[in-house]
């Protein structure tokens, strides 16, 4: 892990841009911590610049909240190479929904399982870079992003102890199934009216979930809808599980 | 309106009993305020007594949140009079529930109308004394209790800015069709695992309110299992609505 670049923003929050071999990340960390703080991994859709702004937003709450916050770029997006067989699934994909037609369990796969196996070891590494450093000492949480990314960073990473889902896009069956071996506590997002999202399908993956505590939180509109105070309900749900576990 | 009994509570809190004609009923309000305060009407399964430690758990909460917090008992239930027929509906939907059978339209109609048709005006003639009071200016929530009597209120009652609603029992299906015209802010709870709720009935009464902004927060769990933090979600819920409407 290599820091190219610090700046400090307004509110008592460092901001280092760093890379892990290929992959740019941004590492989030209070500038007035006097002892190492709970991480929590910023999830997201893919292409930090485009999601710059909502991530930074995210990250200064985790930071108030007395956390570290992190995220890496997602295989394929952004400045890294794309996967001729990624962006041809996205093409089937946006076929379909455009067409009407049901998207296939055969596109989703295509889809989403290479990311999830290629994303989640970096997901891990980065978690390695990152407690290693002298500012940061854990609990981790995970938040948002591709929800897939999330159930099986979830099973796989023991480090992981709490997680903020947002069911908000295509599951594969293996991922569904995964998801009842997640024991962790929950908050997942839904978006009652969600375009391209089948709501039945979030629910039975909200049911399906494995954890003792999971919370569902339901709201009115549409994918990109998701209300301002969800994010300082993420906050509180992380402040529950971060801090009483630290 | 006619106060009964007074006693301060420890941490700033001023508890009165009253009556209202035939009805009991319990303020709370802050000892400290020195302007009027929002109010919520705290609702309850029936049976003041018996409900006490929790409802004066939750108007705590309310009155740390600055706002005054009222309930009245409910028809048939603690020491008012019982209704045969009520008694009858119930030990019909208690033999039901425990022969494993589903509980028929016709038995939640015979137990529940009658009791939102006497229940909600008292509560909008408690709410016109409690408004008359110097201390208390709105705005009002409406907090649990029989989701029914919530629905209906939520319509019927102008002055009632948002409600937080438990979607733990039974719903008439006139209430269902009323909760289309529902347009104020509402948080929904639904305990996942409720013993006696049909969970897919919950989730399509949330699907019908008409308001623009609504929540549900789903919880594992059984219909008393509502965990802690749930109170404090409601309170934070109050405040983004009550608040800021002032």
């Amino acid at each position: 892990m290599r820091f190219t670049s610090e700046q400090r923003l307004d509110d008592g929050v460092l901001e280092r841009a760093f890379t892990l071999g290929e992959i740019p990340g941004i590492l989030w960390t209070p500038t007035a911590a006097s002892a190492p703080v709970p991480l929590v991994l910023v999830g997201h859709p893919g292409g930090l610049g485009m999601m710059y702004p909502r991530l930074v937003s995210r990250a200064r709450d985790s930071v108030a909240a007395g956390f570290a916050a992190a995220t890496i770029e997602l295989p394929g997006s952004g400045d890294r190479p794309r996967s001729a067989a990624a962006e041809e699934a996205r093409a089937d994909l946006r076929r379909a929904v455009q067409a009407g037609e049901p998207v296939g369990a055969e596109i989703v796969d295509r889809l989403v399982l290479p990311l999830v196996e290629r994303a989640v070891p970096e997901w891990r590494a980065a978690l390695d870079a990152l407690l290693a450093l002298p500012e940061i000492g854990g609990p981790v949480g995970f938040s948002g992003g591709v929800i897939s990314i999330g159930v099986r960073l979830a099973v796989v990473e023991p480090r992981i102890s709490a997680a903020l889902l947002f069911a908000g896009s295509f599951v594969p069956r293996v991922i569904f199934e995964e998801a009842r071996r997640v024991t962790i506590p929950l908050q997942v997002l839904l978006q009652w009216d969600d375009e391209g999202n089948d709501r039945q399908a979030a629910l039975d993956l909200f049911d399906a979930f494995g954890s003792r505590e999971k919370t569902l939180h339901a709201n009115l509109g549409g994918h990109t809808g998701v209300p301002r105070f969800e994010g300082e309900e993420g906050t509180r749900f992380f402040a529950r599980h971060l801090n009483d576990a630290s």
